[in-house]
């Protein structure tokens, strides 16, 4: 009978690894790349957590469009759980963005717009301190399964360092998160500036 | 040495129930009723996994709305996992639609809408088979935690088992789950009829 409290012991050690494991990056969570530099796309995308969609959504007063556009943004459920206890990105984070048709007389619908089966593009905006300058960069996927970083040198780049809410990422449009960074006080001073609250910080 | 094997399988004994753990449905994403049969509303469906976004989707040509509005849906992550494996929702399904202000000028945003962190509806479509007449029901909730059962006699009923892609939900608008549907060939009869494509059953 002395052994049992050695069995029921060794029960438990066995079982930490398995119970932990989740808690670790999920495979296809965290940013992984080709021998020349590429972002694999990760491919279970709709399965993190969604953060928000735009609709037509532009920077640009001039810009016009043949046709509707949803984008719905998503981000790997490890950074957003760190984003909900700190206020920020942790690093690896990865937000996608996927763009997809809208569609409007459709099945029952009448008026407004539904999203269409056609993706019509994806981007992906990955956090990883060490690889790149800023710390971020952005991989614009065509048809390929992999993707180039786009060049520092795009407008993309200072555009959201310029005027992002939350770590060059633009959490002013994630309805869910930006009163938690107005809460943890993690807005971006040039954010606070251009919105007129920089009493906040 | 004869107790080893004995050890390695009493250690995986013990680890069994904590390894399958997270399949079984998650504490939050199985429905939960008060003793008067009111839902409780799931208050992690932000975290379960994304379905589509319309934006002032209507079922009828004479609605007119003085704003705009974004819908949301998330089911629980068990049903979805279901769902591709069938093509259809397991019972305990629920849906949520959340209904979101949809705002145009703010920050650098010039055209179009995104997000805005006003919640202005909340509907959930449960499936219960042994709780509910055909299964389903909505609850539709105000500002409280919890929501009475939407009676059978409102038109949200019908018009699912009418004109509803499957299993009265309306899989036509989710556009990754309507292709999965399509192949496993779980399209309602009265969805095919409707958008003439009867020979695909």
């Amino acid at each position: 009978m002395k052994i049992l409290p050695k069995l029921f012991l060794t029960g438990l050690a066995a079982a930490i690894p398995l119970a932990v494991a989740p808690r670790a990056a999920a495979p296809g969570n965290s940013p992984d790349y080709t021998a020349d530099g590429q972002l694999r796309l990760p491919d279970n995308y709709r399965e993190w957590v969604y953060l928000t969609t735009g609709f037509n959504m532009s920077y640009s007063p001039a810009m016009s469009q043949d046709h509707s556009m949803f984008d719905n943004v998503f981000v790997n459920p490890e950074a957003y759980a760190a984003f909900l206890k700190t206020g920020t990105w942790p690093d690896k984070t990865m937000l996608v963005l996927e763009v997809r048709g809208a569609e409007s007389k459709g099945s029952i619908n009448k008026a407004g717009h539904f999203q269409g089966s056609s993706v019509m593009g994806l981007e992906v905006h990955v956090k990883d301190a060490k690889r790149f300058e800023g710390g971020w960069a952005f991989f614009g996927f065509d048809d390929s399964k992999t993707a180039k970083m786009t060049p520092r040198t795009m407008a993309c780049y200072s555009c959201h360092e310029q005027h992002a809410a939350v770590d060059t990422t633009f959490v002013q449009f994630y309805p869910t998160l930006l009163p938690l960074a107005t809460a943890k006080q993690t807005l971006s001073k040039s954010y606070l500036k251009e919105n007129g609250t920089e009493n906040q910080k």
